[in-house]
This record gives C-alpha cells, structure tokens and sequence, in this order.
C-alpha cells in the first residue's frame, strides 16, 4: 500500500499515519520529496480495510498496489485452471465448450428433443432452468425438482452434461443429484450466503457477472467460493447492464489476464434478441472464450421465458457450423 | 398494448397478430395508415410477456402502456401509504424519519452509546448490521444473533425502533423478536426467494435500491413484497452504481410520483464519503424524502466496516439541526 | 404516433389531444378500451416534438412509432451502403478494410516506415492525427498540416488512402487536399456546426461514436452530415464508456439492422491496452464489422499519444494473419 | 507517482525504469519490500503521460498522486473563486445567484415578458439559446444573432445579465457585445478549440459537465480555458447520462472539494421533466450550488424546444420563494 500526504501535511501527522501503518501490520519506507511525502507498507494488505488510512489527518490518498483477491488471481495458478467433468470434458482446455438448453424447463417433449439436437449438433451441456428469478412476481416461476429430474434423465440419455441455476441454499442439496455444475444467476452474484454455502459443495460453479457488476467483483465473488475449498469456479459475462443489454466482449481477454478461471460468453442474455445471438456467440469465441452459454428451445417462439433471446434448433445447428470454423481460426476445437 | 406493424407488413401478417393478441387475452382495434397499420390492444396484459409479439412476422415494436406493477403503483393508493411502527412513529407522513446508527454492530459499549445520542438529537431508529454482506470474504462478517440482541436493548432503553440487515431466509425467524423492520440490502434487491418470503411476514420492510438497478425494477420487486400480503413497504435510494457511489437524488420525486410507498434516502452508501453525508442528506430532504438512514460511531475513525462514510455522533447531531430547517422549509418536520 | 391516455381523462381531454394532433398534421385513430382510450396518430412524424404531447391534460405516455432518422435508417437504402474510393477500395463490400497508423503523427521516419508495413501487411488505410483532441491542454497538440502532409506523401507512395481526424471547421479547406476521409472523433459526434460544414464537402465522412453516445444518437448526427448532401458516411465503434473502455461489439449488429451504413471498429481506443487490441479486433470482425481501425507505431513505446494501446508493427502483422482467417469464416476477405 | 513492481522483477527491470523515471524529470526514492520493490517518483509529473511506464517490463502498476489538473485544483486559490459581473454580481458568494429563461430565443414579446418576471422574482440572468444544439438536424436551430439582441436588450432594460450559448469559434466575437457570461454545452465540453479560443476571451465562461464526463475531466477542460488566462469559469452540473437524466447532486460537494471554482445547478437539462425541477433545485440549493439555471417560458407548453421541462413564470415564482427558504437554511441568500 501506499499512502500520499498532502503537500501541507506536518511531520506529526505524518509520524501518525506511520504508527497507524504499523500497528496494521505493514512495514514502512517514507519517501520525502521537495513538496510531499510518500510511505509505502509493505506486508500482508488483504485483509486491511485501505479506506480507513483515507481519513487520517493529513492523507490525501491511498492506493492498493496488491489485488484484494488471491485464489482467482492469474499468479495462484498460472497455467489456468482446467474443470473437468466425470464424463471428461474439460472446460478451460483447448476445446470450447457449448452448453445449451432451453431458458426454462417446461416439459418432457420439449427437453427431450432439445437433449437431442444439442448432442448432435456437438454440445456438451444441456441447460435449462427449473427454479427461474423474474423481475415480476406474476411471471412464470419455474417447474423446480420435478423439471430438473425430467432435464437429467434427457440429458443422461443423450451423453450430456446438465447445469442448471440455484437461487437458495435450501436448494443445494436438492439439486445435487441431478446437476453436474450449479449456476449462480447475475441476480445473485453478491448473494455472499449461498456462495459460500456452494463453496463447500464438491461440484463445479458457473458464476454470471452481476448487473453492471465490475470485473474485481465479480473475481471477489468467486472468492468467496474458493475459499470454501471449491476450485472448480467458471466465470461468466453476460451482458454488463439492465437496461442496455450490452454484452462486454472485452470482460474475456481482460479476464484471462487477471485470473486462472475459465470463463464462458452468453449471448442470449447479453444481448436480449435473437438475431444478435449469432454474431455475439462468435465475437465471444473470436475474443477466446472458453465457452459458450446458449438459449434454444424446439418452438422458440412459443419458449415460456426468455423468447425473445432464444434460437431455434435448426439456428443453433447453423452457428455450431459458424462457431467451428471461428474456433479453429483462434487455436482450439468445437 | 400498441403494435406497431412494419411498413410492408401483409394482410396475413396481420391477421396473424390480431389472433394473437386475442388468444392472449385482450381487445384488438386497429388502425391503417397509409403506410402502416397499427394494433391497440385493451385489456388486462400485466401478465402477458410482450417480448413475444417482437418475434412475429411483420412487427415492428411492441409498446405496453400500463405499467408492469399493480400493487406499488400511485394508483392504487393516490394517497400514499403510511408505514405506523408500535411506538407511533410514522413514516411516510409529515415528520421526517431519521434512522441511525453503526454499519455493524461491534459491541455493547459502541451500540448503547450510539443509542443513546441518535434518541437525544431526535432520531427514531437505531440501525446497525448484525449479518454483513462483504465484497471480500476476507472481511469483518458481522456479530451475527447476538449483535442484533445488544442493539434491540440498547434501542428500547432509549425509546427507538430498531432496523437491520436480513440476508437469508434462515435469519427472518431468528431475527424477528429483535427487529421493528427488516431491512434488504442493495445486492438482495432481486433475491426474489427472499422478497417472497419477507411477503408472508407482519412487519415493515426498508427495500434498497440495488446496484445500477432502474426504478421500475426497485419497484417491482417492492411487488413480490407486497403480492404475498405485506404492504408496509418502504424504499431505500442509496446510490446508483458501484463504481461511482452516486446518489440517485432524482429516484425521489420520481418514485413519490409513480408509486404511493415511503421513500428515504441513505447519504452514506450514496455517497461513500464523511465529508459529503451531510450536503447530500440535505438534498435528500430538500427533495422530498420521507426519512434519512445515516451511520454514525461513537468512534467512526475506528468503525469496523465503513468507516469512511461514517459521521462522529457530534457531526450527526450537528446535521440534525441542520436537517430540521430544511425539513420545515419544505413543509416537513422533523 | 401513438398516445395513451390516462383512465381517468375526460372526453373534453381527449377532444383536446386529438385537436393538438391534427394540427400537427397527423391523421388521429381512436380506440376507446373498457379503461383507457387510445390515440394513434398517422402521417409524418420525424419533425414533430412529440415530448409536447406528454404535457397536454389527461394524456399518460407518447410513443414513436418510427424512427426519427430518415436517410442513416436502413429502410432508405436496404441493399446497404458501399463507401467507393479513388483507388477503388470499397468499404461496404465483401473485403474487411484495414485502417492503421500512430495515433500521432511524429515525424517523417515514422510515418513513412508504419507505410510501409501497414501496405505490405495489408492495410488499405493510413491513419495518423495532425489535429489531437488531449483531455489536457498540457499533452502534445499535434503537428498539423505539415504532419498530414508528411502522411499523405508516406500513404500516397505506398498505394495507401489516409484518414485523419478533422476537429475544427476552419481545419477542412487545409485538410481537403490530404484526405481521402475525413474522420470526426468521439468528442465531437455532436459537434453540429461540424458535421453539418462536412455535409456539403464530397469526400466521405468516418464517424466516430461518442463517449456514452447511444446508437440512435450516432445514427442522427450522421444524418446530419447527410441532410447536407454527403452520403458516404463510415461509422465507427470505438468502446461505451470513457472510464471503462467497454468497446460496443454488439452495437455492429444493431447498427448493421438499423442502418445500410458501414460500420467499422476501432479496437485501440475500445480498449486502451494492447494486449487487448487483438482480440477485440477478432471479436468485431467475427461480429460483422466492414473493417478495423488500428493504431500501429514503429517504436510503440515511445509513441508521443496512446503510447499504451498501440501495437509495434510486428504485432500488426501476426493480428492481420489472424483477422484474415476470421474474415473467411464469415465469409468475408482481407 | 509511484510505480510499482511486479513480484518477479529482476533488478535489471528496476534499474530500467528508474532510468526512465529520472529521464522523465523525476526523482526516485526506491523501497524493497520483502515480495515486492516500490519505486516512489517527486517531481513535476502533470506533463508526463505515465501510461507509458505501466508498459515497461516488470512493472504491475503505475499511481498517479498528484492532480493532473494545476489552475482548476481548490489547491490553487483555497479561499474560493468569486466570478464578479459590471452590474456587481457575485457568482461564489453567499447569495444563491439565478438564471432564467427560455430554451431558445423565439421572440420579443417571449423574452420581453420572461425579463420582466425573471427580475421581479429575484434572478439576476436572463439566459436563452440563440444557436440551438440539437440531436436531429430537423429540429428547430434558433434565432442566432438577431434573437440575441433582442434578449440582451429585454434584459438590460431589466437589469438583467445575459448567459447564452456559443457552439463555435465564429460566434465568439458576434456574441461578445450581447453576452455577459459564455455557456459552453454538454456536447462541446470536450471541444478543445472552442475551449481554448474562449480563454483568450475577457468574459466569464458557463461550463457545462459533458454527458458521461467524470468531474476529472470537467475539470481538465476548465483547465483548458484557465489556461488562456481567463479564469472567470463557473462549472454546471445538468445531469450525467444521455439516457437517464439522472442530476448527480452529488457532484456538487465533490467539486467544491476538489476545486476553488463556483458551481451551478441545472434542474432543467438534469431532470428533463417540468414536475421534478423544483425538487431538484431544492436539493441543489441544499447540497450547496452558488447558483440555480432553469428553463422558464411564458407559455411554456408552446416552447419552441425542451416544453416538458421548462416553468411557466408562475411556477418559477413559487420556486424562488421556496429555493430562498432552503438558501437560508444553508447560511445562504438568494
């Protein structure tokens, strides 16, 4: 850490500000200039709330020169982390993963079918969701265990894998035979209880970037996970803002650079329409995504949720074509 | 609902949507134009997902007219709502509520002090974290039952109510023999289990504005809140995003106009700065609120979360005076 | 247009509105709901103030139906835009067309050497700024004309086209005869009195989006340059935000359904760091972009401006091998 | 500044950049930290871009500690600037000073009646748009010049100041005999030319927060007028973002920490809505702004441009009387 004194600062405040420095455990080395002095403290800074040096009598800033995070920083492991499912797919590696999957489960038919094209067409992943949070209490809330069991049996059947939201703690355990990765929705990504509570489980986590959420939030979030004892964290963008949509292609190089973690790109909820599902999924593979999170349903149009953002099967089969060729281009395999 | 058909949209195309909207529930009366035909349809559509009707043949845009929440709106109590604690202290009606008080409860000495200072400057809550929701998981996590306990006495030896942070649906029933109203942090704002839950409860709940959130998405979640039966609803603006902390002074007259609930303002999340607390406290009263959440600490330098944004008690009862004449010079006491 | 009355407007109300609508030379339709009336008014929009409307007694919301862009909407010409140039490059068209060039222009050896490169790489553009809009009045300005005459002769003996940003009116009878485009950057988007001077000169115009600017804000100060006559208008994307650098990818979509204009991307300034700049670049032409602007210095480091984003001619090379590979898996060449 | 070093950087890497620091003018104190080296730079840095060290190998972080901004910082003229007017106005002083009056300028009875009601109820400008900013090319652009008399002739008669916008370079010298004060808009709050051209000039100069622009940059372009040697510069805060209007009250405190100059309020632009601008000058007044803009209108539905959120007279007059309760309240007049 570094603090900088005001140009008025007198030695006694500064003298303060050192004992204050030290007393947190930092070893000190003061800089003093013609107008200003500068002290640097050097030790363990993780765990001391910087803001508070801020308001010491003559301090006109801090500055935080290590990252408040350390399991999901790049240095922790910097060969990047690699998630392997029991099935062998590895997400983090040099293939990209497709998980796809309708928003939510609505039936037998309709997972069944989708389970199907999703396998053929090269997927790894069935996704859907069985508990769904909506903005409004009078939208469609979900089919829950009994549509999970249903996407789990189509999956199975298929060679699939299956991810699938928690919203809850209480519905960890009853999801944990039926998933092979939880997601946390960008709903919930501060949701600090259940992190934590997913950081003892010994499954993987899809984590989703909050709603305008920063990339060191999101990262501290995953945190919270690791330091449960669950490495098996994969970061997902989603599109930054509410009411924008904008899906932040550079939060990929930007995290690749920062952490180990593998992350994912969602089109359909990072750009909210159907015909910028193709062109996203693309730039995100293009920008070196580990993967791509995709809505399809058998009847798009007639989806309970979400039906906007969902392709057809026959449009995920096309941009499955696309997304080969695109993943080749830049050193991996779909 | 308006559909606005494209303008080379074809009779067929037409009649399609017309079908639609009546299999969906509502009247249809249409328009033609010389260049463009346009849908109007009457009836009830809050449940109806409009997103839907984007993706038909021939659409251009899909407008809905009435707003998406029934119970928070204006209108449905042109009056306003009136939130009335036991002791009488009313909030949404003529007097300015103030509630103050540490960011986490630390220990009996801080809390009683605190208590009896924020009563003697004429505040009526005592507020203070029992549970903390922490970017970090490295950071102070909170003293949990036993905290809210020394804060609930403290408060009713002084004559206060008493407001503080739910994070869990396991702690509403740890937490309601302590609490006078329940409170739902920004990052929960949308912990749509949560929300429902605090619907089946009898006591006020203060609901903040999460991060970047829209008013209309604060107010719908107020929705799952009220749609399970509890209408005593007050809402919190406390910033709008995170990077930049800044105070949303405008959600106020804004939300006073689309909706009949209480409104106050949190100067110090909104803020994230001692020194602007007071300016923006008083913006928020000269705007309209009807009440101000501030933290103080007998020894705010030294607070064990927020300290930054922390007032000293004597910079709160100075703000006090300050607040009583702005609140009278907006016809408002305090 | 359409405008939604309240449920409780009176029919002395509503008569009123659709008096104020006819006289704004719209056709008005009435649809009478069981709670609410509805007016759609028909007829030409574009140059109507409809917030007016908002204000007039009983009246709830006003929509737009269409777009208040005429000649920049994609209606205007659906077939889309080809930008055609002296030595027959065509933006627009199936090639993706690379501009690149040293943010500033420094001197005749710099200039001269990037030439070469950019051409033997690829490029069909050089860019370099005479003119350098600085946040501080304290950085480096710019050499003007000289500089761009120094590129001209550098781009000219290459086989190269230059584009280099205009910031002044005065500037453009200097500048005419060095350009092949004109360039308006993101601080300017709404300099009126600019865009309209450049609307009457006949050589294209490439429009940068500006700081926080949404699309239909970019799409009407094109419209500015062409209600003057030009209609070879290039928009850029070149990142949202001023304090985040989040380069836009999804709005070359949205543009490319908007609009017939051309749309390129300028990874450099979207990002502000280089290590980023190839994969954001890969990531807009893999979402459709019509071509990449891109900032190249023979000595990167020790570039007078934007030393931090710009590639060493080295990196050029290698990211245009790769774009080259992109461009084919969408169909596209380079 | 301070630079800080990568864990793994070899003592050439340290040895490098401290070649450069000092290269730079810099003096450099050098701290070795049992993980990490520190290297703290005194010296003159506001001319240095250090972006360029962060590229340099072995380094992690650059901090800048001093301000970038010299003339603007409150460190400047800590007593405050005072903008004084021929007539004797005090524009930083304790009365709250306001200005009023139309949009845009449309006639001599318009700008006749809105004088005499501005000055009777307390305001010292008269402001009114001549040339007109506007987002489409087909909207209303204003009277120009001839409309400029005729409100600085309305307004002398009245004893009345004139503000009024000026857009380009051109109109400085046809304004300067009818102007008192500049107003520069959002829209060229990064048009350096203009900014530079206006510092040369012997009038005070408005200048108006850019939509999205951080204080930071405010700042730096007052920086650019200061450094012409005209100091004579009011700030005004009008809203922060394009899309949402929301007034960020905040920035009012913010600013008078930050810097010695007067900053004004402009409920009008910072709401865009009639019912929320009394609300908002209030909460400006009572968060400190010298000064108040607003948008008044004899007839303020039939304005020629912004009718939602401009006042009739009447409402301006209700306003006064309350912004003087709230002015005094602070130990303010008005």
């Amino acid at each position: 850490m570094i603090v900088a004194m005001q140009e008025k600062a007198t030695e006694e405040q500064i003298d303060f500000v050192i004992e204050a420095m030290v007393e947190a455990g930092v070893g000190v080395h003061r800089t003093t200039g013609a107008t200003q002095t500068i002290l640097a403290g050097v030790g363990p800074t993780a765990n001391i709330d910087l803001s508070k040096f801020e308001l010491l009598p003559g301090v006109l800033h801090v500055h935080r020169i290590s990252s408040p995070y350390k399991l999901a920083g790049r240095s922790f492991r910097p060969e990047g982390t690699v998630v392997e499912f029991p099935n062998g797919v590895k997400l983090g590696s040099t293939p990209v993963v497709v998980m796809a999957g309708p928003c939510s489960i609505e039936n037998e038919d309709q997972i069944a079918e989708t389970a199907k094209r999703v396998k053929a067409a090269g997927g790894s992943f069935l996704r859907g969701g069985a508990f769904k949070p909506r903005s409004s209490p009078y939208a469609f809330q979900g089919m829950g265990i009994p549509g999970l069991k249903l996407m789990y049996e189509a999956a199975r059947q298929n060679g699939l894998l299956v991810v699938s939201e928690v919203m809850e703690i209480s519905q960890i355990e009853a999801m944990l035979p039926y998933v092979d990765c939880f997601q946390v929705g960008a709903r919930n990504m501060q949701n600090f209880n259940l992190l934590r509570e997913l950081g003892t489980v010994r499954k993987p986590v899809l984590l989703k970037r909050g709603i305008a959420a920063t990339i060191e939030e999101l990262l501290l979030s995953s945190e919270y996970i690791m330091s449960g004892g669950n490495y098996d964290v994969v970061l997902c963008e989603r599109g930054e803002t509410a009411t924008r949509n904008t899906m932040d292609i550079s939060a990929i190089p930007v995290v690749k650079k920062l952490s180990h973690l593998p992350i994912v790109g969602d089109p359909s909820h990072g750009t909210g329409h159907r015909d910028m599902v193709a062109p996203m999924a693309k730039a995100a593979v293009a920008a070196g995504a580990d993967g791509i999170l995709v809505e399809v349903h058998p009847n798009a149009d007639k989806a309970a949720s979400d039906a906007m953002q969902t392709l057809y099967l026959d449009q995920f089969e096309k941009l499955m074509g696309e997304l080969r060729v695109i993943a080749e281009a830049v050193g991996r395999t779909l």
